[in-house]
């Protein structure tokens, strides 16, 4: 079993096209914001080809489309699959999109060898797992794992003051409460890797050991904007202040060499004119990492040389921490079947943790959970530029078949 | 002579205050940039006030103010002091203004006391030394000194497109070339610091033996921007080798320990978007010193850090330089007088370099040049907090008054 049984490529490169229309943008890309008429456009093929492939559509509360496929023991907990059909402004074609497109091509493929499983298999996709029109992300997995009330969630307003309860409405996602996802044993969610690992050690198959945690900062810097002939020495640049910051924020994976990751994303410079120095630096930071405790460790590092380096500079700090999410160790069973369906086909494979988050990363509170991952070109994301070749996705999709279906008849 | 002469402090706070009224902000400054209906208003009345005092007031064809009190000796070469009265937007009230008002009050005490120069004395007020509406700045000494040819200036536009020319005419202070200062033997401009030297030495004068020479550069980093959650070592932050690079300018003092100034201006970084890293950093810097050659080895110094940590970090960069300007040494008898002036008033004082550039480095290729400087409040300029107080602007005044008339009778 498993090893013979193969996906159909041809197939599943037609579904690619057909997602690739919806939102495509002139440079290979796709734009696909949450609850827009894009949105909406892939949300109805995608139910469609959920009902031509037999399966029991329904839709929850937050707008999660689910889609089952009965198994043959009905009092047993099912395998769910899937990942997010919406995307960041000017994106990539993979990024969430692979894992949905990936199992409805799991079902079909059960289908045309009419090979039924123990559990049902169910195939979900999550509403606004990118939260760039609705923040904070993960907003679908992030309702029916309770990160977050639903009062909060149907409250969050995108740029324009709409609500994501009026734009749920608005493209007639509103489904009911008793569908969202329960009864569920496992969850596995197939993913682009987002970063440079397989690409560089030559694997295929990502076996993802689980999610980096994630904290997110605001800082602002208030220095003393001067003339630029005025003394170095005698200042209180704020830019002077943020770069050494900036060159500690970056440092820590050195200092801790364990996988962690930090990063600077906003880096706003006030006055920011010719011979005149810096007053005001605005910047956010994250710092990611799979335990707790060296999360803790590297933050607590960056908050002591933020302070030291602004008693040094003469310069005020106010610091802001704006989010804050645990690691999450993946299911060894999961994480056991993704390794064994690597092996069984003889891809090669290496164990991995995430750091970016995924829908994954919530479900693991409901479900036994595990991802796989596919090695993306320079391990570039949200961009247009991304890209995965077609012979990778299939490995990948095999790999979720044999997983699927070994965790469906355990 | 000199030592009992004292300027009248009561008129030339008054001076100040009609100053303050025209182009005053309501936190206390001064906003009144080159060719505006403040400028020209400001013109009107400076010119009226030269008139009342028997000078005999010519504007050259960059709309230069000159008001000349005769000599007995008519073939001498006279002695100019004077400065600017245009400012930075929502700038201070002292900053070039302080040089003009000082100078009408010294030719109206000469004038109480009835008493005669052999060299005539020239008041002058320089057009658009700051260069924020017209760039570059200094443009009306620039032109009177052959930095600039006459073409380029008046072809200089605004933001809008209106040529300086244009502005000129508009103000109605279009003049004639023969205007234009000559046959000046001296030259002295009075000055706000800019610096926190005076004040930190507790200084009433700055007896200044130069002007540092400024380099300025553009440099452009594009690095390659990725999800936050990409392992630190495998990118090309552009904001992180900035960051460094911004450091070894600032660091660049602290290796010659040679009065250089270094400063960044603008710093743009994109995406500046949260938990994506930086693509593009846009920047300026100078570097200023009096002595070229140093000046030249710090640049280098800059140029191969620049180099290196771009290879290190694998970000393109793109370095241009904007600006240059050679240092200039001041006359060592406009010197001696500024010295013998503090010290005939037992004021304290001390030899400082200037670290900004006014027209008095310009003026210096056609004149014997000098300047004197008073103390600014935490060296802050350019910002409507600028503060000098009457009690050192009287003091600075008399300084000025007896250096002109020391120089006018050598």
């Amino acid at each position: 079993m498993g090893k013979s049984l193969s996906v159909n490529l041809s197939r599943l490169k037609s579904t690619f096209e057909m997602s690739n229309k919806i939102g495509g943008t002139k440079n290979g890309g796709i734009h696909r914001l949450t609850f827009t008429e894009e949105d909406k456009q892939m949300r109805d093929i995608f139910v469609q080809w959920m009902k031509d492939s037999g399966l029991k559509v329904r839709v929850d509360d937050f707008g999660n489309i689910y889609g089952k496929r009965e198994g043959k023991n009905k009092n047993a907990d099912s395998v769910m699959i899937g990942s997010h059909l919406d995307s960041m402004p000017m994106a990539g074609r993979y990024d969430g999109i692979l894992g949905v497109l990936a199992s409805l091509e799991v079902v079909r493929t059960l289908n045309d060898h009419n090979i039924e499983t123990e559990r049902s298999i169910e195939i979900v996709n999550f509403t606004n797992e990118e939260g760039e029109r609705f923040k904070p992300n993960m907003l679908g997995s992030g309702g029916i794992t309770g990160k977050h009330d639903k009062e909060f969630i149907y409250n969050v307003k995108d740029y324009e003051g709409i609500t994501f309860l009026e734009g749920l409405k608005e493209i007639d996602y509103l489904g009911s409460k008793n569908n969202r996802a329960s009864h569920v044993a496992y969850f596995i969610e197939l993913h682009i890797e987002q970063g440079p690992f397989l690409e560089a050690n030559k694997k295929v198959i990502g076996v993802v050991d689980g999610v980096k945690g994630s904290s997110r900062f605001k800082l602002s810097i208030k220095g003393v904007s001067s003339h630029g002939a005025f003394p170095n020495d005698f200042r209180n640049d704020a830019l002077i202040a943020a770069s050494e910051i900036a060159l500690v924020i970056d440092n820590q994976p050195d200092i801790f060499q364990d996988n962690l990751t930090t990063s600077i994303g906003v880096f706003e410079v006030y006055p920011s004119v010719q011979s005149q120095t810096s007053e005001n630096v605005e910047m956010t930071f994250d710092v990611r990492h799979l335990n707790g405790n060296i999360k803790r460790k590297a933050i607590n590092n960056i908050k002591q040389s933020i302070e030291e380096i602004a008693n040094k500079k003469g310069v005020e700090v106010k610091l802001e921490q704006t989010w804050d999410a645990n690691g999450q160790n993946f299911s060894k069973k999961v994480i056991e079947m993704v390794k064994d369906g690597a092996e069984s086909y003889q891809y090669p494979y290496q164990y991995i943790t995430s750091s970016p988050l995924h829908d994954a990363s919530y479900i693991a509170d409901i479900a036994e959970t595990g991802m796989i991952f596919v090695p993306c070109e320079k391990g570039l994301s949200h961009r247009e530029e991304e890209y995965v070749s077609f012979e990778d996705i299939e490995k990948g999709v095999n790999v979720l078949l044999y997983a699927t279906q070994k965790l469906a008849n355990l």
